[in-house]
């Protein structure tokens, strides 16, 4: 059945409420999340953005951007995987690959996760008959370890590419070494390449921060809304659980006039306060989505000024998402009171989610790109983080 | 010539280039904005939201408070005319008397100001023949003095009315004792009716918070939209004047390796960290802005519950707005310097601006009421401030 | 060895560098803390506060207080558990019964514990021959699981009693049951006692809120002034270990120009921003622990209205001391990097602490104390809150 | 009569009080501080700091501060005055000419401005006869409009000498420029030396930053201490004046469900954050005056490492008075109310006198300053900002 819009949402709070029965338990347990990333075939989310000419349902990024909220109301990790996996897939038509790979991800919901950290030494791409053998190491490589598919960036004589690497490859080895405060569902450990074997068809195409294009210098936006979408996930995840718990359990405090917890005056200022903040931020998210959308949509055609207008929203985004979600997620605590700090109701998980990803680049540096902007009109050069 | 949304804009821009020319002298001067408001007239502002069956130009919310954003972009005060302006000509078909009035209202580009605020007691309209005479004093009656008309609210017979004044009508009689830190060109002083005569023509009906229908009671999600418009309208001329100052004026701290104040880490992270959040709050004024549209669209099958769903992210937007106005209007000193506190330099007039017109109902209790829908699912009972 | 104010922090800190060592392990492990109360007892700090005409070291609180905070820096659960037992024997000058309890609790540097937590029901003490019978449970009871005695408070014929347990006496079952986010060593699990004999001897006196005088409800303030020293502590010792962090391990963003992170602008500010913050919390703890010293000091000449002032000090370090300890914990993260995320490094045992222990009474209602003395004078009534 | 410490902060607060009467006023009218100064000699203050050996009354920098802090708490810019002059006083014995200037000084009362900025071009002293010719312009010199006397720093033959300008010096002439958005009363115009002449015993002594010593280097932390003590005068008198505003005048909220404003949960909790916070600023403020006490009682056998602790203390209270002084003073209109913005109740003129002066320098650099002394130990080389 091809999704809709609606139908995507529909099915994306499906996968959630599946999602959070266990939440909890599966973030303390580590394990490679195997059956989340099944859930998530099963929905039939993973093709959603391709396009309909190779058999995905060709919807957009507002869909996909919020259908990575929706998880991350639930399971930021398992919204970090989807979100990855979506402009992972989007570099088929951003670089390259679209014919060979579209189908087969397509038909089979493939996931798709990367090996492209740019602060690790880059991955080796030696000349082996009319491919390559891949060598080298990725200290962080969301998705491969579940994934069908990877994107993988290599140097081939000096040159950037990006190649593609089935799931399955000989000399693909997972670290398995992912054990983090937060996110630790996102199968983010490290990957080894070991002489793996790139056919031709594996080479999706350059993506060098000289040879970018603007199409292809879409991943970095991109990735960032993503980052946008799953911090506000978490925080509404997190004002939604902190709710349940006020209503359902926190006590009056004995000091209040209050009948209950859910009429104390600050109880009720707090929680006014954290909601309208992610209000904004869900407006802004919003607003970004449409213009990703419009972005990729413009193809070949996109330019460099409107790529960096593109740049610089999401920029904004991610500012401020990573403001609200750290401050929601540390403050539902004093809405909930001292007993919900038990492990038994591991109310941390939300702080933890957005505490370690948030580092992913300082957040400092983006509102110095928002800044600079501003003030005095530039655009960042295309980097995987601007 | 009809306005559209996008000749709208322009033409506000237009006023605001005009305005933003002395708007230092003219806050410093606090006469009555006579001259302002014929520059609003001359543009064809007043009209925009009236209905095409009027002569109006039958545009709707997301235009007004768009022209009100950019207003008061150079001029808080003249902003909050404008977007009184335009919550009170909605009551003549919110509440009634579109017939009667909306023509003249259209034709001559009237101004509408108001005398309703209901911390004041009540004005009295005792019978006279058909009609009423009015009696009584308002302390805060923002636009009256400059106003063609004016909707005035009073008690007759213990039942609340809502008449229409001219601004011309004997026995009005305005303070002039408009005098705070800021806003201080928003005509928002006092006005005292003696004996003023109410035709039966100039009643345009009841508007009790117990009378009220979702659609008459629109009147207090419309005015705070409009608060939400203004500030961050003032927000965003605060930046882009500062803007200039640092670009222009501003030199780097002798302690800085950087070659000017553009340059500086920390002057770039700040504004970076300011646009950021002000363009958050644009989003959601945006999205806002569509809500009220539709609202008003759906007249009077506009249920309780969509009103109050209004109600409560119009709420949202006052609570962000005022933050991040406060934060800006504050902060630009900071990324200006020094030499930019000289009076003739004049950076205050935003901070005051907003300072002033934030404290109309305290953000507290609008938190409150956020938090108390998120929490409990409650919509407050219509007041003038809920 | 009698301890002076110098010695008594240079054991403190001996005992911090021991618990250091394997701070991240014991916290995980959630294991009773006898070990660790045994490293208190051999350095001799828990005779410090008691007279020397017990035996004690008749040292004041400034050196209590500033132990608890140094044993902080290493170690919130352990900072918590000293400092809970410095205000538990405190009452055996407040209440009653140091010429009984006194010279062995010095002789044998007893560690006392207290089950009092007045949100759950009283505990029963029913006459029984010269005493009486103890039954009842407390939720959390802070060092009774390690202490050798404990201060308990129970309701005799209506009127309630401070009594002395000891730690191994028949009927007196730990609950065993704190797992929770942070403050995990602190021994504050649940403690049930069942037909505990309670000897004329072990009745310290009453502790009614309303038998209070200024003396015995010195507890409050008291009680508090520890939060605000191990709050400031964790504070520290979340920077020091930040520091070392930063120093040897994170790396510049790659979009800085800075050589190395702790070159970084924005790095160099942020701990600014915080260490200037905990240092004026740091100034007020000394304040307030003088203030403290000057009101034990004073004894049953002690006034209500001195006792007062005192709390409302209290309550304000209480206040300041929680957000600068949130914000620390919180922000250290962001001078570190995303490396620091990892299990390995376990820097967020820091927030973890403070998040879990500042919930304890809710901050708003301490904002509300400070800011009803200020605005009107008032002293709150003796709870065990206020 | 020899003024005591608590003799002389009785004096301050009788001087305060008289400035009390007026602040708004006189802030309006912006004129010289002429009799301001009288009120300050005729209550003695400017020789407090004296030595003895001079016939001053040979307090120190605590009772100094205090003084500076109670006199702000009345009216910002009279504290600036006499927090400058007591700096620009103790240069008689950091650099030299207390035998020759102290007595007249002391004798006399006088008050000392001073013409030192360097972000102006340096003075010109030209070697005339036994002394020079002073020429130049100084665009902000503090206390020179009103003072007996001033040190001004110039250039002799490439060395920077400090000097002593009296006050009715010919070629002296006062720009009469100031006019700020706040400090209005501080004396802080321009000066312009034209051919003044200096004899020998004007020369106080070199004062650049190269020819340091720790003891002449003391003008800087010294100077940054005074504007650390009248930001938290100026966050005091803010709160005091916004209690009686508050229990006077302002209305319950229409939506509170408290009889008095000063009984509403919001405006108490409010109030309680800002003066804990304040308080706290309070205690490292008293801490730092008796560091700079200290430092100033070690004379030439101060070590630059004891002036680089004391910098640092001074950098870190810099920062945190900042921070409170302006959240203070712009949060003190949300516990009074929309009403308290009437130009009638003047509640703005905290808000722009710290706003003013907290940007004497950038906050910025020096939490830069504080951070990198605590990540790497550094103490920033003398400067006048450093």
């Amino acid at each position: 059945m091809t999704l809709t819009h609606d139908r995507a949402i529909e099915a994306a709070r499906g996968v959630a409420a599946v999602l959070a029965k266990d939440a909890l338990e599966r973030d303390r347990a580590n394990a490679e999340p195997l059956a989340e990333a099944q859930l998530l075939r099963d929905a039939g989310l993973p093709a959603l953005l391709l396009p309909t000419s190779v058999g995905g349902d060709g919807l957009g990024w507002a869909t996909a951007l919020r259908v990575v909220r929706e998880i991350a109301v639930a399971d930021g990790s398992i919204a970090q995987l989807l979100g990855y996996h979506y402009v992972n897939v989007a570099n088929l038509w951003w670089v390259g690959g679209l014919e060979r790979w579209g189908p087969p991800s397509a038909a089979g919901q493939w996931l798709w996760g990367d090996a492209v950290n740019p602060t690790d030494p880059d991955l080796e791409l030696v000349p082996d008959g009319s491919g390559y053998r891949l060598n080298g190491r990725k200290s962080f490589a969301t998705g491969v370890s579940v994934g069908d598919a990877s994107v993988v960036s290599g140097t081939a004589e000096g040159e950037p590419l990006l190649v593609v690497v089935r799931g399955d490859a000989p000399g693909l080895v997972r670290g398995g070494d992912w054990d983090n405060l937060g996110q630790r569902l996102s199968a983010s450990g490290s990957v080894r390449f070991t002489d793996v074997a790139i056919g031709p068809d594996q080479v999706l195409g350059g993506l060098g921060e000289d040879a970018a294009t603007p199409r292809s210098s879409l991943v970095t936006p991109a990735i960032q809304a993503v980052f946008g979408a799953f911090y506000l996930g978490v925080a509404q995840g997190a004002l939604g659980t902190a709710r349940d718990y006020t209503r359902t359990t926190s006590r009056p405090w004995i000091l209040s006039d209050s009948p209950s917890a859910a009429a104390d005056p600050y109880v009720l200022a707090t929680y006014g306060r954290l909601v309208a903040a992610t209000r904004a931020v869900e407006a802004l998210a919003d607003a970004v989505a449409g213009h990703l959308d419009r972005a990729d949509a413009a193809g070949d055609a996109l330019t460099w000024e409107a790529r960096g207008e593109l740049a610089e929203q999401v920029a904004a985004l991610k500012v401020v998402s990573t403001d609200v979600a750290l401050d929601v997620t540390n403050t539902i605590f004093e809405v909930t009171g001292a007993r919900a700090t038990s492990n038994a109701v591991g109310l941390d998980r939300f702080w933890r989610n957005v505490r370690t990803h948030t580092l992913h680049d300082p957040v400092a540096y983006k509102r110095r790109e928002v800044g600079d902007h501003f003030l005095n009109g530039t655009h960042p050069p295309f980097t995987l983080y601007t």
